[in-house]
Parts: structure tokens; sequence; C-alpha cells
């Protein structure tokens, strides 16, 4: 960390600071500039912030050199990481594609829906059992209910499954039941739960909170890796703007960035952030040609009927139909789903 | 609910779509224009929302004409509520200043800290004993034995204290030791921690996302509230923009708009929102004449020296100081901050 | 419009409201539901606002059926428009790939860009004349000497060319020298100039303002084909929201509504948005799968000494490498720069 | 400007880099830490920005120590300056308090309304005669005929006039007719039209734009000052947001920032950040509590018959009750609005 120190800093007010920083643990390079005075901090800064040093009235700014982030830091780690789930790999030249409904509603649909996403290209099943919902009075899941028939479907299929963890009090369910925890954008900072899915080692889909920088995405990613479990998977969904005319804006950005930066994979989801069907084929073909290591799409065999989500949801026609050309799109890539694999199993 | 059906619908279509409605609870009132079908839905629509409405094809658009929250609402709860915190009423003419350290660091100066507070006219006692940090090696409070020196601090000086609760794993320590739980920015769409407190009856300080509108920000007070604890107070501490040279935007227009919308108490929190000493006395001036409920500010007995956010704490001189203005504020506002009852105690 | 009385309303109130449309030149079509009237404005309101209407105080919302954009909407104009750039085809399945420098510094470099450009690829030359920087002590472009050494280009290597006019003073000039006019973001409200340059049928490049809506967006299109210059192009350059690591959000979704809404063409230009010379690649393919009919580049043939946004530019080496991918996903998605015909020229 | 460079530098490069450094006017103060190099430049960077640094593949990051601006800079200009409105003085404990329609409607109804705003203690009348609509049918307001209303109602009551000027077409007419030219929001970055107003000596109110950072106003006044025109006021009149339930949010954190940054004056518009007419009294006073130096408010008599933004105009009987309580703050702000002085000419 670079600290600009205020140009009318007395010697005796540098000299304070000094002496704070050093019995702080860091080692301090001083530079006296024609008209300032620089100060280097040396050492683990990863467990201070810019803020941590512009309490001291004598600093007028501070500027973080190295990540706060290690773990997740590509630069401790050049090589990309490759998630294994239950036996599909994500990651490098290894793509996802996670369809499914928006909530889990019934064990015959789900079961339905995962052959006819599997035929057509799916790698993993996703399906909401409990519900993140703004009204206190809207459907929020069948719980642990839902957990169980996407074992069902994971059976008759054999697609691994992903399901969200709104709360600790069901981590043990979902260790057991589901091959990866999504972590939804409300609960990105709800680092209680970071912490407790760290200590397990269930593959974790991040999602981007909706106005999380991608720093502090990082830096959740951080929390579940510090606890020990490093199976993390970065999922953009789409972030809060002015713009009324989609639920939310899809920042594609966000994929050249994590990349340079991390060495996880990072992952698509377009329903969500269009929050209107029309707009998810092309925008899921744009998340391939961005480099991202995935997908996640929403399909509901009847969207007109879905009990949550349906104006987002692609039904199994235009899936098909999509994924022709993601398959074209990942070949100019050089992806792959590993669908050979699955459908032996 | 108005739903405005596409131009082109066929009267099958439309007949489908009310049939639809109507299985679902409703009563329909349509309207055929000379271009257009209009369909007014009757009922308790506070369990759907418009996406509902959207997922049918032949819906073009849908708008909500009564809210989606009830008990927050003030159409059904005219008058002010006043919430009681052991004793200090905050509320219509009643005003809450709630001052305090970023987090507790340990008994001595959270007690000498609270005594000057209260001299200089502070109602209610902040102190952060488990803190919600981006970074997991950063210091992340002193958990319940930080609760137990603000119980000190509260016996000394008879100041009710406020705490954040970041988990429902201590739900009860906060029930038995804290006056108010704070449910902080990051955990105000953690609706399984809302559930959880709406079964108690302890006073609860709703602060706002950083990026939640002030409807989803009354449908979180609604989680608390459908629990039957109607003891919600919100808290603004500023919202996410592109502008950098404060760390968040303050937006005082919540309160006469939250003011309107609901009966509930509104207190802002200019410290978080500016993350800068100089901006918070004049924000905290201009918060009394918004209308605010109330002020949560942080105040350190030597801000250099704090463990977290010393750049945003007053000096007890600097708050003793605001509070001579505030008080004159409150006199043309015609509000109490109770002082003399407490005084007493 | 359809617009929903107040709840308390009285009738007398209702009658002059009705009448204070009926005297503004619409039709009324009114719908009493059991709790609430509905009116229905039956008429053209394109010159109207939801604004206008509240302000009536027996009003409580107002909702837009019919989109206020006349000229630039697909509704009345359901087949692509294709735009003429002096031979170069924009639109439906003619896509523009327009690149060149920030600024234009000397002949000599541009003319020999321009031959790279084309060689590899690029059907149309970008390059500024006219800067607006941030600061009035930055270098503000060539200015007419600019677009002469750009005339010089386009007489040696035939591709069109695109510079950004900044106000009326120059229009002639723009109208005589280049082939396509570019508003620039900062002047996409600029209503003077867009009515200026709507008297002319210059092609015109339109920039989304940083954090303009896209309905705003299509208003200012409508605002230059209002005057009869309908050679609109859209042009997508990214928009401002909180997040840092990126210099401005590029918003691909814009791309499928903006299509959905409106015949015009829509361009992606990921240079301004990434700001970023990594981040350009992955975005530009991204683009051509979110269906975009075009896409704007900076290239320089030497950007660690490029005079403005060297951070930002591309190498020719890298825009070769680019354009490679670009031609094998223009074959997927069925479209053609139509670089035969420029070539033969 | 400090300039890190990158970890894995060679001497030879870093050698290059300073020599161009040097070749750019600067003089350069090198450190060479453990692990990293910092490169300090002496000297006037106001031209030039980070980007212009980081175009070097050498350097990691760049940030900028002394400010960009020049003449607005407090740094170079400690004491408040105070701006003369023929005869208003605005700026340090000068209070500006400017009211009136948001359109010039009629000369009648402009001079009763203009005598009403003085009793009530308005020091100046706005009044706009060209509007910036965002619709090209919307009523573009009444041009010059609008000013020469305006100067008849200055004539009659002593009150000097602000209105906003659109273009360079009409700036002579300006400079005769208004005694303050009002910039808008969306051409604060019109940097064409900022040159030709500073090179007048004509008063100029500069509106934040809608997504403009505070760095950027600060730099669009220190465009029309390195004119020659130092009479500029910042009014702060909303930000774009995700924020739906008012039209902008108003960023009253300005005020303190701004005053830190500059000698300028600023002043707060809350009717065009609320856009509804029950938020703006509440703002209005938040404001002058604040530390703003002024306020901007429109009234209309007739609001539900305004022909543009009746939503957000106060009534005459509105305002005399507003200014009551204004009066008693700025007592306790020990500003005035020196309205002695007015109501004797």
């Amino acid at each position: 960390m670079i600290i600009h120190v205020k140009q009318d800093a007395k010697e005796q007010e540098i000299q304070e600071l000094t002496t704070n920083i050093k019995e702080a643990g860091f080692e301090v390079h001083r530079s006296d500039g024609r008209n300032r005075t620089i100060i280097g901090l040396i050492g683990d800064t990863s467990k201070i912030t810019e803020n941590d040093m512009k309490r001291f009235q004598v600093v007028e700014d501070a500027h973080r050199i190295s990540a706060p982030y290690k773990k997740a830091n590509r630069h401790f780690h050049e090589d990309d990481s490759i998630i294994d789930i239950d036996g599909v790999k994500v990651g490098a030249e290894n793509f996802m594609v996670c369809a499914g409904p928006c909530s889990v509603e019934n064990e015959e649909d789900t079961v339905a829906l995962a052959k006819r996403l599997k035929a057509a290209g799916a790698n993993t099943l996703r399906g909401g059992a409990f519900k993140p919902r703004t009204s206190p009075y809207a459907f929020q899941g069948l719980g642990v209910e839902g957990l169980r028939i996407l074992q069902t479907a994971k059976k008759e299929t054999g697609l691994p499954v992903v399901s969200e963890l709104m709360s600790t009090d069901y981590l043990d369910e979902f260790v057991e039941m589901v091959d990866v925890i999504q972590v939804g954008a409300r609960n990105m900072q709800n680092f209680d739960l970071l912490k407790a899915i760290g200590k397990t080692n269930k593959p974790v889909l991040l999602k981007r909170g909706m106005s999380a920088t991608m720093k502090e995405w990082l830096m959740s990613a951080e929390y579940v890796m510090a606890g020990g479990n490093e199976n993390v998977i970065f999922c953009e969904r789409g972030i809060r703007t002015f713009e009324t005319a989609t639920r939310n804006t899809l920042d594609l950005q966000t994929v050249p960035v994590i990349q340079k930066e991390s060495h996880l994979p990072i992952v698509i989801d377009p329903s969500h952030a269009a929050g209107i069907r029309h707009i998810i084929p092309s925008m899921a073909k744009a998340a391939v040609m961005s480099g991202a290591n995935g997908l996640q799409i929403e399909v509901h065999q009847d969207p007109e009927n879905a009990w949550s989500d349906g104006q987002q949801c692609l039904t199994p026609d235009e899936f098909d139909e999509l994924m022709t050309t993601i398959n074209m799109l990942l070949e100019i890539e050089k992806k792959t789903t590993g669908m050979e694999a699955i459908v032996q199993k």
C-alpha cells in the first residue's frame, strides 16, 4: 500500500505515522519528494484497508497495490482452476451448461424436463427449493422436498444438481443432497453463510451481488476459500443500474476481468439479468464468446404456468435451438461440455 | 393490479387469461377500449408481482396499483408508529439520537464514551460486536464479549443499546442482551434472518441495502412484521452510485417518501454514507430538517486509533458541538429526544 | 396512456380531469371499477408525458402504453432499415466494421493505418478531429485539418469516414467532408445539435449517453428523424455504474431490446466501454453474437505513443487476429461486411 | 501524479518510461522499493490524465495527487468567491433564493408571480424560455419572447433573472437579456458551449450532469473559468440512480465536498431532483442545513395548469410557508438573502 502524506505535514507527524505503521507489523519504505512524502507499506496488507490508513489526519490518500485477496488471486495460482462437480468439470476448456426451472414444482415435471435438458446438451441441472422472494406473502419454495425431487432427477439422468442455500440452518441437507451450493446475489455478503460453506468441500456457485464490485465479489470468494473450500465458481447475473427496460444490466466485462484477476471459473446467468425471455438467447451466445466458463439458464416446460419467474424462462424447444448455436461457438472457443462422458453414465 | 393486454390479442386468449386470473383467486374487471383491453385484478394482490402476470404471452404490461406491503403501509395505519426502546421513544415527535463507536473495543473506553455521549444528548448507544467486514482477514468484532460490554455501559448510563446481528446463530443472545437489533445493509434481504427476528418482539433498526429501492426496503420491513414483530425503525445509510468522492450517496429523499408510504419511523446514519469525517455534521443537520425521526452517528474518543472506520468517526468534542445545533433544529421541528426522562433514570 | 385516478376522488374532480384531457385533444375511455376509476387517453400521446398527467392532484399514477417515438418505432416500420454510407451498407445482414485511431494525428500514419485496417476487414474508418476532453487543458483535436486528413485516407483506401461533431459551428464542414456524423455520448441530449443534424441527410452514429435509458436514446434518434434525416445508427459505448474496475459497463442487452423496439441498426463500441485493452477482443466477439449490426473499435499503430486513449487501443496485429474470429462469427450469424464490393472500388 | 511500475518491469523499460515523461515536460522523482519502483511526476499535471500514463505497458497504475482543476481549486484561492448578480450577492454568507416557473408562459402571469415571490423572500427569478425536452414533439419554450417577458418581470420587481441557454446560437441574446446564464444538466459537458460562455463575463449557474462525478463537474467549471469568466455557481439537481420512487437522487453531500475543493458557491435545486411536489419543502430545508449557498425552486401560480413540470411546482402559498422556516434556518447558519437591499431598489 502506498500512502500520500499531506503536503503540509510536519516531520513529527510523519514520524508518528511510521511508528504506528511499524507497530501494526509492517515495514516502511519512505520517499521524500520535493513537495511531498510518500510511504510504502511492506508486508501482508490483506488484513487492512485503505480506510484504515485514512483515519490518520496526516494521510491525504492511500492506494493499495497488491490485491487484498490471496487464495482467489491468479498471481499466486497461475493455472486455471478446474472444479469437479461429481464428475462434471468446470474451468479452463471445460464448459458448464446448467439449466432447469426457477423453482422445483413436482417430481414428474422435474424429471421429464431434466431428461429433455440433458438431451439438448445440459451437463448440470438447476432448480430452486428455497426461494428468496421479495415478498413474505409469495411462494417460498418446496424446501427440503424440493431437494429430494432434484435427487430423483439426478438418479434418472446422471446430471449433478445445483440449488440455492439461504441459511446455515439447512447446510447439512445441502451437503448431503446437492452437488453445487448456490449462494444468491442477496447473500453474496452474508459472511456467516460464506464462512459456514467454507468449512465444507462442496462446490459453490457464488452469484455476484446486485451492486457488488468485482473486488468485493473476489473478497466473498476469499471468505469461502479462507475456510478451506477452494471449489468456487463465480456467476454473473446482472447488476443494478438506472436502466429499467431490463431487470438488470448483464456485465459481460466481468469475464475477462475476473479471469485476469483470478484462477477460478466464471459462468453467466442471462435469465436473471434480462428478466425477459426474448433477450436470453442472444446474451447466452454473447456470453460464450466473452470467454465465460459456462452458462446458467432457466428453462420451464410451460413458462406460462411456472410458479415463479415464468417471464424469463425459455421453453425446451427454445433451449434446443440455442444449444445448436452454442455448440458451434464452443468449437470456435475450443471448449467442451464433456457430454460424451455424461451420456455414458 | 392493472393489466394491459397486447393490441393484437385474440378474444380466446383474453378469455384464457381471465380464467387463469380467476383461478388464482381474483375477481376481474374487464374494460374494452377502442384499441386495447385493460384488465383490473380485484383482491389481495400482495402475494403476486407484476412479473407473475407478464409470464403470459398475451400480456403487454402490468402495473400494481395497491402497494404490496400491508403491515408497513400507512394506508392501513394512519398514525405514526412510536417504537418503545426500553423507555426511549422513537417516532412522531420523538427523536432518536444514537451514537457510539463503530466497534466495541473494551469496557473502560466504552463506558467512558457512553457517559460523554449521554451528557451531549444521545438517548441510545450504538456499538458493533459482530462486524460485517469485506475481508475475512480483517477484525471481525469482539462477539458476545462486545454485547456484555454494551450491557455494562447501559447499566452505568441508562442508555438502551443497539448492535448488529449478522446470523440467527446469536439471536438468543441479542434478544437477551441488546435493546435494538440492527440489521445491516448487507443483510436487508437475508430473508431467513428477517423471519427469525420477526418472531421476537425486539425493536429492529433495519438499514437500507446498498442498492435497495425504497419499495424493497418496505418489503423487508414487511417480512419482520409478517412474523408479528411490528417494532421496525428504518435507517438510511447511503446508497451505491457512480460517485466516488464519497463512500455512498446519502438519499435524504427517503425521509418524506417513506413517511408518506409508511407509519414506521426513519432515522439517518450519515457516518456510513459519507465515510469521511468532515461531511458528517452538515449531513446530520440536513437530516433533521428533512423530517427524519432520528440519527445514528459514529463517535470515537480517539478516531486515529479506532479499530475500524476511524476515518468516519466524530470526536466527542465534535459531537458536543453538533448537538448544540441539532437541539436548535429539533425545537424548530417541534421534536424531542426525551432526555429529561432519561437523565432522571 | 392509462391514468389511475385516486381512490378517494370525487365525481366532480374526475369530470374536471376528463374535460381537461379532452381540451388537450384526446378522446377519453373511462372505466369505473369497484374501487377505482381508470381513464384511457386515445389519440397521439407522443407529445405528452406521464408527468403531464401527474400534475393533476386527482391522478394517482399514469402509464404510457404506446411508445413516445414514432419514426424510430418498429411498430410503424416493420423491416430493418439499411443505412447507406457512401456505398457501405449497415443494417439487417450488413455488418459495419468501423476502426481507426481515437484522434487523427497526422496524414502519413492515418493513411498507413487505414490501409492496414482495410486489409484486415474494416469497411469504414473512424478518427477524431474534434475531441470532447474532460479537461480544458488537454489536447482538443486537430479540428478541420483532421477532417482533411480523413478525406485523404478515404481517397487512398475507399473507406468511408466517421468523425464526431461537437457543435453546430462546424456542421457544414462535416456535411462536406465526412460520411457519417458521430454524435458523442455527452451530446446525446444536445437537442439543438440533433435538430441541426436532422436537417441534413448525412448518416448519423448516435452514441448512447453515459446514463441514458434506452427510451431516452430512442427519443434522441426521434429528434434527428423528426427533422427529416432517417439515417440513424445507434452505438452503445458503455454506461456509468458503480463498478470501477472498468471505465464503463458495456450493456449488450441493448442490442435485442433496441432491435425489438426500432428498425434502426445498432453497433457496439467496446473500446470506450472497457477503457482497457485486454477486455476489448472478447467484448467485440460477444457483441457479434448479441446480434449487433456492427462494431466500432479503436486501433492505433503504436498505442504507447497515442495522443489520446492509448490504453484502450488495439494494435493492428491484435485487430487482424480479432477479425479472423469475427469473420467466423459473421458466417454463423449470416452477416456480411460487404468487403468484396469495397475492395473492388 | 504517482506511477506504480509493474513488479516485473526491466530496468530498461523503466528508463524508457522516465525518458518519455521527461520529454513531456515533467521532472521525475524515482523511488525504488524492495519489490517495486514508484515514480513521481513533478510539474503541471493538469493537462494529463491517469490514463495517459496507463497507456505504457510497464505502468501498473497511476494516481493523481494534485487536482486537475486550478482556477476552481480552493487550494489556490482560499477565500469563498462571492458572485455578483446585478447587485444580488451569492457566496460566503450571501444566500441565493431563486424561484419561478419551469417555463415562462405569458407576461401577465410571470410578472404577477415575480411580485409574489419577491414578497416571500426570493432574490432572483428563474424562468425557462428554451426548454430541453426529451421529446421533439413536446413544447420547446417561448424562445426569445420568453427572455423579453423575464426582462419585463425584472423591470417590475428588480429581481435579476436566470434562464437556461442551450446553444451558442443565442449567446448574444442571453448576454443582453438575462443576469445569469443557466447551463442545464444535459449540457454540463457540452464543451463548446462552456468555452463560448467562458468568453463572456456573465454569471453562470452550472447544473451537475445527471451522472457526472463531482470531479467532472469541477472540470466543467474549469472550462468556463479557463476562458476568463470566473463567475461560476454550481447547482446540484439530483443524480441518476437505480431508485425509481423519485425522479433523481438529491446528493447533498456535494455541498461539503464541493466547498472543501472549491471556492465557488453551490446552490441546490430540489424541484428537479424530486420530481414530486410533497418532497420539495423538506429537501429545501435540508439543503440550507447542509451548508448550501442557495436554492433554486420551481413555483407556479397554478401547477395543475403549468405547461411543463407542474407535478414538481410549489404553489405561491406553499413557497410562502417554506420561506418562513428557511429564514429561521438562515439565522442559525448566519446567512442572508440581502432582501433589504433589493426591496429598496
